[in-house]
């Protein structure tokens, strides 16, 4: 407790100084990082190899052990994001807007930090680094506080982080990993609202749910991606399959995979059939409407209720035959996260009202919704995604990490009235 | 309970058509509004004179019934601010930023509503239109919980609002007046986190403190207001003077009035002894450190520690000679709510590492603090002002009750790796 309670303190102190530091002197710092993990790499190795040994002994499962471990690959592509998120614009001092009143003054908004950010997550420790570097990019302090799997290797990359400020003349206590694996620390940290300005959990929804109802602290999260494609009358169908198979057998235990599909059903008799075979050998358990039962015969699961706003993380795919766009929408709607959704479509209209009708926090027009991801939208990295429409919504780089204030020159003006 | 769960369910029934309505229509609508204001201006100084006759009866302060009041001129000044609104450039579907990925991508950001946004106030009728028209503007629908003392006139002037959406074709379900006058309505309203997408306290620190502790819906909030002004030791002093009657006489009971000037020691005894003695002169009370007594004579009360961070709301005026910038700096990050500071001065670099150094959510050089305000800044009014950094931070407009989605154009593209 009063560990945690000290690291927070140091870290408002140095978000404090780190605020007014200049914009090549924190990409320097970046760069340093980048290098210093490249060159470090078998430090990082050895206490990653600790972990991943007591993951073994805990039976862990092969995808936590496989989302566990870092290689010299794995480190490579840490330090290349790291190098990504320094070369972009510096979103610290930029004006975002200004105008002039008619007495005068000259008003504008100018990006700040946000202060200290706490980021509380699960076993990738790759998040270690990235979020380290966002928050540095951003001029924040950071808390980290990661799964206690991966606690070795978070370590040794924090030293690692810590290390490369120091050589750049920044204070160490930017970054800081709570070296506590215990859930109590989570409870302490999410208390700490006078030394914290926001908090980011990255994981489960168990954990999730755990911050949220803890917290005295701003929290941004999403509890799951519930995510639909949604293949039009006019879909060019060979797009459509494309799409859906990405969106659902690339990588299905994340967050932007598709979990619903829905299809027009003016071309479901030509395109459902062909899909489901292709998905039956991909292994892709099918749970459809009476309509699909109908058209891909008794394979097809038939769907109940409760799987449409389910979010499987796996191979499993919810289908459904609807009569247009407005029936998809209000699926969307009824049943949806808010996360991502997608149209295949050739029909200028109607991709246009899509994009206009969907509030979630992406929303695409012909492509595949694994898309949804800080990375693949150029942001360099991701800080995490939002699904709640406070302060961000979708997936948050750099800028999502500041706010704005106003600044406001004047030649002497006193208001009247 | 039941009938404020029935309207919350409707108006996020309404902000979902609203969302997509078009923008000459939330004009027109609000046009409208304007208009039948000002034609049925009898039903709402009427329904005014009713509860001005209650306040009285119940000894309001003359303070609290002059806000209470609606006149022929207030009203008009209502309906001025709605007009501005109007016309102001519409906030949805603004896109915002737009880039394209290197596998061809077109990526960008829209602006979008909140959804449904609850406001919770206290004596100010006219709060009520304002509230109003920034949602309707941002294609939010809103839940209105005005003061018991203000009822009538809120009803009215809700009714008129009603019904001029309805006329213009708006679902009037986007803008609803809370007939329940009890504070139970507000921890009602609070708890509907399935309904509500934003609550914003606007009165003073115990209301606020209320709806924070019991509200499971998201909150922006300021508590208060310790606003600064630095006098600067090349400041021009004649400046420096309005500026500071200006700040801290205009008008004390709000806040963004100066609660503590700063004063280079360098021009301290220049300044500070025809400062305190106008001051005087208009009724303030000075409290002043040892070197402002010093300087000034007996009349200066002591300052104590306790004064520094106090919002006086009052003719009360704490003063401190400094050493220069820095010592200005710390003084407010340590006693300063992070609402709004100035600095009076004709040297460029120290305009500049003011404006750099005080992270408040309004700096100003060479103005008075009561510029930090929505209508004097050009948002047309204010829905309320934000001291905490997340999502918006400063004096907020219609701008800031939207969010922004991702916006995504493809030809087919997938995912790899």
């Amino acid at each position: 407790m009063e560990q945690i309670l000290e690291m927070a303190k140091r870290a408002k102190m140095a978000a404090s100084a780190l605020a007014t530091l200049s914009s090549p002197k924190r990409k320097a710092a970046l760069l340093r990082i980048a290098d210093n993990l490249e060159r470090r790499e078998n430090e990082i190795v050895t206490a990653n190899e600790k972990d991943v040994e007591e993951g073994k002994k805990k039976k862990l499962s092969n995808a936590m052990i496989d989302r566990l471990i870092l290689d010299s690959e794995r480190i490579s592509s840490m330090a290349a994001g790291i190098r990504e998120i320094a070369e972009q614009p510096d979103p610290v001092g930029e004006v975002t807007r200004m105008w002039t009143r008619p007495n005068g003054l000259l008003v504008g908004k100018m990006r700040i930090p946000l202060g200290v950010v706490g980021i509380i997550y699960e076993s990738r420790p790759n998040v270690t680094a990235d979020a380290a570097a966002l928050c540095l990019k951003s001029g924040n302090a950071v808390l980290l506080r990661g799964g206690s799997e991966a606690l070795e290797s978070n370590l040794a990359i924090g030293r690692i982080i810590q290390g490369s400020l120091s050589e750049e003349g920044v204070p160490e206590e930017v970054v800081q990993v709570i070296p506590i694996a215990d859930r109590n620390a989570i409870l302490v940290m999410v208390q700490l609202e006078d030394y914290l300005d926001l908090i980011i959990p990255r994981g489960g929804e168990g954990l999730i749910r755990f911050v949220v109802e803890n917290s005295r602290v701003p929290v941004i999260k999403h509890y799951k991606g519930v995510c639909h494609v949604f293949v039009d009358e006019s879909a060019d169908l060979e797009m459509a399959q494309a799409i859906c198979v990405n969106a659902k057998v690339q990588r299905p235990g994340v967050c932007n995979a598709m979990e619903t599909l829905l299809v027009h059903e003016a071309v479901a008799e030509e395109f459902l059939p062909k899909m489901v075979e292709k998905f039956r050998e991909l292994g892709v358990e099918i749970r459809g409407c009476s309509k699909t039962q109908a058209l891909c015969g008794k394979d097809v699961v038939p769907v109940t209720e409760e799987d449409w706003p389910t979010e499987y993380l796996d191979l499993i795919l919810s289908v459904k035959v609807v009569a247009g766009l407005d029936e998809a929408v209000s699926h969307i709607e009824k049943y949806g996260s808010s996360h991502t959704e997608s149209i295949v479509t050739k029909d200028y209209a109607n991709a246009q009202a899509f994009l206009r009708r969907v509030n979630s926090s992406v929303v695409l027009v012909n492509a595949s919704t694994r898309f949804s991801d800080g990375q693949q939208l150029g942001l360099g990295a991701e800080i995490g995604i939002s699904t709640t429409k406070l302060h961000a919504f979708g997936p948050m780089g750099a800028q999502d990490l500041t706010t704005t204030k106003f600044i406001i020159f004047g030649e002497g003006q006193v208001r009247t009235p």
